[in-house]
C-alpha cells in the first residue's frame, strides 16, 4: 500500500461519507481510525488529522470478542515485553515474531523508602521506563509505529527530534529493517548526537531551532520526496501514541490486576498521560479491573508548564510558552493535548504541579539515593510534584500511588554535574581516617 | 554474625579439621565454601581464600533434593529477574521479597540482521546485559554480595572500581539500605564520578592509580576500622561471583532449556567466564539440559590480552600485561582465574581471542546498525572477536551462538565520539535535495 497523507485525505472529493471501514490492513483489534473531537470514522491509513474537523484522529478498536478471563490468561502467558497486550494494540497478532526492538515490562518497583521520607504509607511504586532498551518510554511509542509502517508499505523511518527519540527511532528502525532518516537541530550537544548516530541511519542536522525542523519535516511530508516516509510522530502518530497505552497496563497487571489510586505522569505534549488514562478505562472496560476510581496528577517544570498554569487558573485552554528548563525531554510549549490534560486531571479528581529546576535536581538525587533509580530530568520532575503535592495535601499519602520515570539518568548528567567525590584521601588508613570515613 | 575476615581463617589454630560444615546462616542451597584448588572445606563465611593453600573459595551446593521437573516449573513460575534461579544460588528462599535492585532476564535477542553480515546460518543471538537496572552485568554480582552482607551482618558496602561496578554497588546499597563507600582513583572522568555519586553513598578519591585503590582496600579489610564492611569483590567475592552463573541459566531457559553450542564471552578478570562454565554444568547436572557439548570462547582487546597470548603460546599460566585499550572494563593485566579461563578453552574445544581497538570500534558500530544494541567496550570486544573467530574457521558458522554484551554504550561514549550527522542542511527542500537525502 502506497503511503499516503493527511492532504490526501482532507481532499473531501476523497471521503464523503461518514462509513465505518473496514481497513484491508491488518492491525489487530484496531478497526478504524475515530476523530477525538467529532466522531468522525476513517479506515486505517497513515492519517492523522480529521477530514472532517481537523481534529486529532486515534485508533477505535473492536473487543467485542474478548472473554475476559481468556485474554487475562493469554496476556500472563505473553513475552516479557509489550507484545504481552498485542490483543489491545493496534498490531496483527503474530507481532511477537517480527523483528522489533521489544521494550515494556519494565520494573514496577515498590518504592518503601521514598515512601518512608515522603511520608507515604498507602503504598508508593515507580514505574522505571529507564528499563527500555533506549532506556526511555519512547521505545514503546516508537515499537507501535514501526507495526504500522510494516502495514502500510513504507521503508523509511523518520522524525524530528531533540533527544530521546532520534535513538529510539534509530535503534528500532536499525533491527526492523527500515532505512531511517532523523532530523535534530545542528547544534545538538555531542553526546546527543553519538546515542542516535551510532546506529547507523541517516541524522540530519537542521541550520535551525526544533520548532525549524517541525516545519520542515511536515513540508517533507507533503513533497513527493517524502513518498516511502513514516513520521513516527506525525503521520502515524495515531499508531504511535497508543504505545503509551502499555504503562497503564503494565502498572494494573503488575499491582496484581489492581487500580492505583494515584498516579503522577510527566506532560510533555499530553500525549501520554491522555493514552494511560484510554489504557485504565479499556481495563476498566475489559473487566480485567475492578471498576473504581483513580486519580492522574500531571507533573511539569516550571519552566515549561503551559498546562499547570492553565490548570491552576481554571482555563480550558492551554497558553504556548517558550521553554527554559533542564528538563528538555518535556519541554514542548505549545502540548498539543493539553486540553485534554486538563479534562482528565479535572475529571479524575487529579491535578496538574510544576516543580523548578532546582527541585527537580534535588528528586533526582532524592530518588536515585533512597532507590538506586537514576532517572532523567523528566523523572525528577515527576517525583518532585509528588512530593510538592503531598506536602500541600492535594495528593494522598494514604493511597497506593505510582510515580512514572520515563527516561535515564545517564542521558542527563548535565543536570547533576555538581555530584562528586565525598572525599580524597592518600591511599593509607592515616588519611582515611582523617577524613572521618572510619 | 560479626565480619570475619581473611585473616582470622588463615590463622591455623582455628580450623584444622578438614570438615564439612553446616553453616550457621540461611543461604539457602549453599552448604559451605570449597577450594578450587584442594578441595578443602570451610563453613560459609566473609572469606575468600584457602587456609590450606590459598586457593580461591568457591560455593559448594546440595542440590540433592531438587526434582528436575518440579525445580523446572519453580524457575518459570518466578520474578522476570535473576531470583528465579533462587534455588540455584547462595541466597534465602526469599529473597525476591527482600530489598534488592533484582536485576536480570534481560534480553536474549536473536540477531538475524548481525547474522546474516558475519555469515551466520545456525542461529546468532545476543545475550544484552545493558538491560540491567545500572546497564551493566555488575547488577547480577552486586545483588549476590548484598545478600551474603545481610546474612553475614555487615552494614557497609563496599568495593574498588574504575566505573561500573561502583554505580552497581551504589545503587544496590540505596535500595538494600546498606551505607555505601566506594574508592576509586582520584582523576576518574566526571561522567564516571557522577554515575557513581548519585546514588549518595561515600565515594573516595584514592591519590594514585587503580593498583593503589586496591592496594589499600586490602588494608582496609585488616584493619579494624573496616569491621562490618563487606567488600563485594574481595571478602564477599565468593558470593558475588556466583551472580554470573545466572547469564549461563538464562540464556539456556530463553533457549527453550537448551545449551547453545558456542558462546563468546569478555574475559576481565575471567571469572564471568569460569561461573558461566560452573552455571550450565549444573543445568546438565540437574537434568534441566540435555547432556551435549558447548564450546566456550573468550574474548579480549590485543590491549590488554593476557589470556589470548597464554593461549596462543600453549601457556597454562597467564603473564601479567600493563593494560592500554579503550575497553577500559576489561582492563585487568594480571586476571585471577587466567589459568581456569585457558583450562576451559580448551577442555571444552573454545579458543581466546582479542581485537584491537579500531575493531572494537568497529564492532560496536555494526552491533548498533543491524540490531540497534548500543554496547558497551566490552560488547565491541566479544562481536569484533566473534566476527575474527567465523573469518578464521575457528567458531562454527553452522551452530547456535551466544554473544554476550556486558554493558551500554552510553556510559563509553568517548569510544565513539567520531560518530555524528551525516549531513547538515538548511530547513527546505532545496536543501535537502542537494544533499542527496531524497
Ligand atoms: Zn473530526
Ligand atoms: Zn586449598
Amino acid at each position: 500500500m502506497a503511503a499516503q497523507t493527511v492532504a490526501s485525505t482532507t481532499d473531501s472529493t476523497v471521503n464523503t461519507t461518514d462509513r465505518t471501514a473496514d481497513s484491508p490492513v491488518d492491525l489487530g483489534p484496531a478497526a478504524a481510525l475515530s476523530c477525538r473531537e467529532c466522531g468522525h470514522r476513517v479506515p486505517l491509513g497513515p492519517v492523522f488529522a480529521c477530514e472532517k474537523c481537523f481534529g486529532p484522529l486515534e485508533i477505535a478498536y473492536d473487543f467485542s470478542a474478548y472473554d475476559t478471563e481468556e485474554l487475562r490468561k493469554r496476556i500472563e502467558a505473553g513475552p516479557s515485553n509489550i507484545w504481552r497486550y498485542a490483543p489491545l494494540l493496534p498490531v496483527p497478532a503474530d507481532v511477537a515474531g517480527k523483528p522489533n526492538i521489544n521494550p515494556g515490562w519494565t520494573k514496577l518497583v515498590k518504592a518503601d523508602n521514598l515512601a518512608r521520607e515522603l511520608g507515604v504509607t498507602g503504598g508508593l511504586y515507580v514505574k522505571d521506563d529507564s528499563g527500555n532498551p533506549t532506556h526511555s518510554f519512547k521505545d514503546r511509542v516508537v515499537a507501535q509505529a514501526i507495526e504500522a509502517a510494516r502495514a502500510f508499505g513504507f521503508t523509511t523511518l523518520s522524525c524530528s527530534s531533540t533527544g530521546n527519540l532520534a535513538g529510539a527511532v534509530g535503534a528500532a528502525a536499525a533491527r526492523a529493517g527500515f532505512r531511517s532518516c532523523v532530523f535534530i537541530p545542528h547544534d545538538l550537544e555531542q553526546g546527543k548526537v553519538v546515542m542516535a548516530a551510532i546506529y547507523g541511519g541517516e541524522l540530519v542536522g537542521i541550520e535551525g531551532n526544533y520548532d525549524d525542523v517541525n516545519r520542515f519535516c511536515s513540508e517533507l511530508i507533503g513533497d513527493p520526496a517524502g513518498e516511502g516516509w513514516g513520521f513516527v510522530n506525525v503521520n502515524l502518530r495515531p499508531y504511535y501514541a497508543e504505545g503509551s497505552k502499555t504503562l497503564a497496563y503494565e502498572i494494573c497487571e503488575q499491582l496484581g490486576w489492581q487500580l492505583p489510586d494515584q498516579l503522577v505522569v510527566p506532560i510533555a505534549s499530553g500525549s501520554q498521560l491522555t493514552k494511560i488514562d484510554k489504557g485504565l478505562k479499556e481495563l476498566i472496560e475489559l473487566g480485567l479491573v475492578e471498576d473504581k476510581p483513580y486519580k492522574i496528577f500531571g507533573a511539569q517544570a516550571e519552566g515549561c508548564s503551559p498546562v499547570s498554569v492553565a490548570y491552576k487558573a481554571g482555563h480550558d485552554v492551554v497558553r504556548p510558552q517558550k521553554p527554559n528548563t533542564i528538563a528538555k525531554s518535556l519541554a514542548i510549549g505549545n502540548p498539543a493535548d493539553g486540553p485534554y490534560v486538563l479534562d482528565i486531571a479535572r475529571r479524575t479528581g487529579g491535578a496538574v504541579e510544576d516543580v523548578n529546576d532546582e527541585q527537580i535536581v534535588d528528586a533526582i538525587k532524592l530518588l536515585a539515593r533512597t532507590e538506586g533509580i537514576f532517572a532523567e530530568t523528566a523523572g525528577g520532575v515527576t517525583v518532585g510534584v509528588t512530593r510538592k503535592l503531598i506536602e500541600s495535601g492535594v495528593l494522598d499519602p494514604t493511597k497506593t500511588t505510582v510515580v512514572l520515570n520515563t527516561g535515564d539518568g545517564l542521558k542527563t548528567l548535565d543536570a547533576v554535574a555538581d555530584t562528586g567525590l565525598t572525599a580524597t584521601i592518600r591511599p593509607n588508613l592515616d588519611s582515611f581516617r582523617e577524613a572521618g570515613l572510619a
